[in-house]
């Protein structure tokens, strides 16, 4: 049972997002220029590090909803999610893909743990500054949404097709907006 | 020196925020409204439990600037603000903050460790579900800050006035275009 007060149904995120709509709307903004505004990085990569971050932070509506989102980008290939989370260095993804996904998990386990030596290695794998820049903050972003989903003992459903179906949605619409409109009694609705 | 190319001479977020003004925009948004906005907490209760989510996070810049915001908001009390970092517990603040800033150390070191005793706790000291909810947010919010301030391996001034002086303006004018109006080349006065 959530710690505090929220609409019956609704999941993770979006309980404490209908119930205090003033930070909502930054927080869903930030993840909208991150995960899909104009990037060097793909919207199936951006997604995969906040899938992996979360995952690395143990929070299961992220992970599943970001994963499912990430596995949407990338022709339906739950396994390659499946694998990035569970061992990126063996992934079939690319070695930069790789290199950033290291940094993000040091930033997961705070920010002082990532090192020269890290960032050398991204670029030398062609990482550029914006790529750092933004897997730094994604990864700081989702220690953030973790916190907020777990911290606030959200519930989650455990059907991965309402994750699939709800990804869908997410990738044709967006983040921007997306529990906006939501009213608090249809809210059960959105997932 | 910073992982990416910054600003010479910018502080801390600052820098990060001149080279993405488009995650800034949001960030500082984030900010205004957990920080300043209408809110039962005041505004330095609120600057508190920042700064101490920053002081366990061990990120100078943010425990830094957010303490001297804080001890703006309290007539100036940083003997207050060094207390509450060192031992919140003891710390000569009201009952109520004590227990929320429990839940944010909670919070700090994973979502997953805020219990319904720590919730409950709260409660009898009169917390409500808002005070609650924009707790966990902010402590949250700052695991983010802070490791986007760490992860990039930004700069930040040692001398305490001038934390003070960008306090008082911080506290004057507030986070929400904070760092829009500042031409890279005019930066290095922004603290």
């Amino acid at each position: 049972m959530p710690h505090i007060t929220l609409t019956e149904g609704v999941p993770g995120i979006v309980g404490p997002m209908l119930f205090r709509p003033e930070t909502a709307k930054p927080l869903n903004e930030l993840a909208e220029v991150l995960l899909r505004g104009p990037n060097s990085l793909s919207r199936g990569e951006r997604e995969l590090i906040a899938t992996y971050v979360s995952s690395q932070n143990d929070c299961f509506f992220c992970q599943t909803i970001h994963g499912a989102v990430a596995a949407h980008h990338l022709e339906g290939d739950e396994a390659l999610v499946f694998e990035t989370k569970r061992n990126p260095e063996r992934a079939p993804i690319s070695a930069k893909l790789k290199a950033l996904l290291a940094i993000a998990g040091k930033v997961q386990k705070g920010g002082k743990y990532v090192t020269s030596e890290d960032i050398e290695a991204a670029r030398q794998q062609g990482a550029t500054d914006i790529e750092i820049h933004d897997t730094v903050l994604i990864a700081a972003a989702f220690c953030m949404y973790n916190r907020y989903v777990d911290g606030l003992a959200t519930w989650a459903p455990k059907d991965p097709d309402l994750y699939r179906q709800q990804a869908a949605r997410l990738a044709q619409e967006g983040y921007a907006g997306s529990t906006e409109g939501i009213p608090a009694v249809a809210a059960s609705q959105a997932i």
